[in-house]
């Protein structure tokens, strides 16, 4: 096996955008999976791209780089499309967020109000029931956010991987990095259970399990998993276009009348199972936005474990000890929201273009 | 393709009783399935040898039907696993049946009476959480039943049909039967998309799909499909030794610490899907009975059509126009529990033995 | 329930077409489907649009019917992937046919002049490999057919019937039709095991089901079930471009570097097993058609059930006896390809639009 | 969370053993593993108990190891069947072992003498084809090993975790240990993503995986992951009684007429996908032995990744540098077979009781 322009430890979203990016840019790139690509939290995921809905009054460095991601969505749905013949479902029929409590209602209203400063399409929509006949009886206006769309989060995941590779770059699943190589305290590539890899550099896009790769090597991520359970059901008609949102719960319509319900937030875990009593609260919350779910099919539960940091924002920078290791982790429920800007802004920095919009982002943000 | 002695339709549990019972009678049979052996009710019902619990104060016919075939599944257990190598799951750790209004706890004290003047083991056990500590706190006493067990269903009706073909039977999967093969008035035999087939005798064993195949045939059997949908999850240990069976909901603990919770009671459909309804009312359900059960791991649904007939009993007996055609259907919640008897009892009848405990169930009771 | 304007029995890809074109129409449908929406031959298939590698010398109507079916692919994907979501997997990468013997050779000689005198593309590609570098080195030259494309079988088929539901037509799944409806000698409706629907016209698209149905009214379909085995690997990279065909084994590059290589022919029979012999059949051929195969990843064997004609021509036309009655089966190898097509027609018939294209279909052709 | 008496590493069917045999001697024992229970190599493999046939001229402290376990079985299938209610599937009928060339032949000669010699009931069976009628027509005599058995591995696997369950120990899924947690030297438990656990004594039984855990503890295990590849097949009637085992091929026959064909052996790679020359190779052998094959049902494929050493020895044995820590892996090919014996022993060395018998399998071996 020869060297390599880049290793990236994680066949996730994050790490598969960066081997697209970087593949467009003509780098030899291997792209290591210790299981199957797309098998962890972005197969998981509900793919919305909740820009607006998320982050509301954080217009901060985070929404920024949501905004700038978003806007990628569309002219990306092509190219994976022509590349790996996969569509990534792509959708821009907006989403509707549900104020539940009446301090949610003035949240929504101060929203609405910085969010049109901003010059972006957030408004009340004062007769929910004509945009949404199936909501339920008790909601009557819910904040509209047209520019808010959704993807298939695992065909997206796929989508960059199997376009990576048909720029050339190599896969391997069911290959887990044990630890960095170092040499004479340089990192010259990664160690696996049957051999080592070289390369010039080294990116670790392992989500939740980033953490345990860099522990020993003196920087330790501030990272923890948090759990999110989902479920799925098949509508015989459509009963929803726009995504619905609220606290604690939101719906999803996809493809075929399938509606994704999710999802939890259980911190500090890394087992998958999919409760009863998750299932059972997330049933509850859904019936109530959307009282005609009760006549669906179930289809099934599952689980994804999303990495989150102690700061809320994610890591993308370079690691602090080795020039030439980059870090792309900690993107929590954002994942497939910023995971095409991350590829566009890790390739940049691989790179050396540095990049204004990394700087919240970077490793060493607690101690500067 | 020789002639048969018999040919059965349906290769659910009863058909695969029935095949079994003659197989051991070195009758060379024909088991025809329309879908794979061991798909429909058969394969997904709880199991439950439940005799007692099931029919309390019904002390008829079925009652004895019932008590004759719950005590076939010990030395039936030690036959199938040798002829077939599966384990049918026998466990005879009894069942408890909850109260869940006085007026309940008023008939299960009738039903303690009547029982055990009749000789069984039934009886208050006042103490539940003695016996069953993770059982709801509102709960106090209970009806114990010692004598009913359970199986696992979709073992054991594939264990008759594997120890069937072991025997000589001939199975064919994805042979759906199209109509009755007539030839001078006499019933010869069956008609299939590809062929046909020839046989002394024929048993129509389809479950709630019986009647389609006799309608034409001026023989209309008053049965209709009902829907029962159930749900497993899997605890990290054993929560449930006994059976708990409360009205509309039930809870079997099955192997390696998975519960089996069902079952709802749609009539007159024969629709599988598992609407997000019926799983949100047994969850509602079982945690009452078994609080416990919401920090277990949600597995799956499912569902399976019984055949009901309108009243109540199933149809045992030879049909009134063809001499050699038998009928077997109509078992609705007890066809696990009823397939040992059934397989004996049918083939008794294509042997000339006429039994007194059939003629309750005759295909002409209503007119005669 | 009201009365529907057509019922269509089938809900797989000729049935869900037929449905989709009605409900353009504004036509009150119902389709009814015994399993799943596409779970029979339209899910099973291989998704070729194959007019002229399929048909090559015969150019009579069915080669017209495929010609004109084929241009209504591009037009589809988009109206089915707005209304549905569902992206059908058009691709329009052109076929690959392989001479394996001699006489094959001077086949696709005739193929080339003949095709090409009516203006197709068809042509001799000499350097096979230049085009396809993993093809078998014994293989030189190669037919290549550019027009003719592929889509993804079970997508195009949910999305036909998805889009329907978006236009207002029901949908049954788990519905099976026992008998027609009649009523004083006319056709009304249908009976299903739960109820009767009644419409003004009626559609039989039950594919190789079609028959039993119609068997006891009169009027046999000359039609037979023919299995079709196929398997699935899973490449690291892209093997193939083009489809590649040759006598007995097609290989059919899908998104995500999987390959689909088909496919058995074993008449007579229903069952769907997939049989060790055909796995291992398909493997010897289409590891000759492509080598580097050996070292992809297998993935999984299925197999779906033809409707088979004993002229080989579908039968697209009203019922002699039953004048509200439209039957649409026998498509064999082409029902994805036909599909599109056949909706159209079988809508215009309903309409009372008599279309010489289906002259050569319908059902009183012998005798006529 | 307390302290536990020992955490086991590993939840396949040596570490679940081990916790079933600690469970019994009361220890509070925490059984850790990354993924599901039994989802490794231990769920993938088909389960002989063949001490013999495996091992046949190497009569030394290995053979003595799989005698003793072997014999372990018969009464192990009871207590677990009690304890958890799982069947392990033991099955008595002896293996056939078929010699391929005259090289063969001399050496089952050999180990016919010399089993005889030992006590062994090994021994020619001339007429093949009177013992196993569907034998390839090639095969003569066969070495036929009556004592030598088998079990089904994935649920004897689960069978150990959950009668250890049963009696009280701790098992977490989805828990990674990333690290041996060391304090002035001495271990004291074990690091995970999310939490630290303690125990006085810790197992690592991670099977190819245990050498990354410890690589960084100064005493590289000297082992390497080997890939077997299996298939699965359903016959409709018996077509084996004995298991077949040739050079490179064996069959054995399963519960409900299925035939597992194994294995392939791929060293150096910890990639599970199975390889489409690896199902030809597998079929065309197994076609070979039992041509009668060709007719069964394909079901699947899979594989299983076996930890090999480098003297072909499993590690049974304390670690040299933390007198609390125990090995046990490296079973390759015999990890169902011995894992009866390795829970014993293991709990015998925990307990601090020298066994002779694991004097060949200590981790110093190569250096004393």
């Amino acid at each position: 096996m020869n060297k390599f322009d880049v290793i990236i430890i994680g066949g996730g979203i994050i790490g598969s955008s960066i081997a697209y990016e970087l593949a467009k840019r003509s780098k030899k790139v291997l792209l290591l999976e210790r299981g199957r690509l797309a098998s962890e939290a972005s197969g998981a995921a509900a793919g919305m791209l909740a820009a607006l809905v998320e982050m509301g009054l954080e217009v901060g460095p985070l929404f920024r780089l949501a905004l700038k991601s978003r806007q990628m969505y569309p002219k990306l749905a092509h190219e994976l499309r022509a590349l790996s013949g996969i569509d990534i479902g792509f959708v821009d029929k907006g989403m509707l967020k549900v104020p539940l409590t009446g301090a949610e209602a003035l949240e929504f209203e101060e929203i609405i109000k910085l969010q049109g400063s901003l010059g972006h399409q957030v408004s009340w929509c004062e007769k929910a029931h004509s945009k949404e006949p199936n909501l339920g009886q008790h909601i009557s206006k819910v904040m509209e956010v047209l520019e808010d769309g959704q993807v298939d989060a695992p065909s997206l995941s796929l989508a960059f991987a199997k376009s990576a590779e048909a720029l050339g770059t190599t896969t391997k699943e069911f290959t887990q990095v044990d630890d960095l190589l170092i040499e004479d305290g340089k990192l010259v590539g990664v160690k696996t259970l049957t051999e080592n890899f070289r390369s010039d550099q080294v990116v670790v896009a392992a989500g939740a399990w980033s953490k345990n790769l860099l522990e020993s090597h003196g920087y330790p991520l501030k990272t923890y998993p948090v759990k999110g359970e989902c479920f799925s059901v098949l509508a015989s008609q459509q009963l929803l276009e726009s995504t619905v949102f609220s606290h604690g719960c939101y719906i999803v319509p996809k493809k075929g009348n399938r509606l994704l319900v999710g999802a939890t937030a259980i911190p500090h875990t890394s087992d998958k199972k999919v409760s009863f009593q998750s299932v059972q609260s997330l049933m509850e919350k859904a019936k109530k936005l959307l009282p005609a779910i009760a006549e669906t099919e179930w289809e099934k539960a599952w689980s994804g474990i999303r990495p989150q940091t102690d700061d809320g924002l994610p890591y993308l920078g370079m690691h602090p000890v080795y020039e030439n290791l980059a870090i792309a982790t900690g993107h929590y429920r954002n994942g497939i929201l910023l995971s095409a800007v991350t590829g566009k802004l890790i390739a940049d920095l691989l790179d050396g273009i540095e990049n204004e919009d990394l700087h919240a982002f970077r490793l060493d943000r607690h101690t500067s």
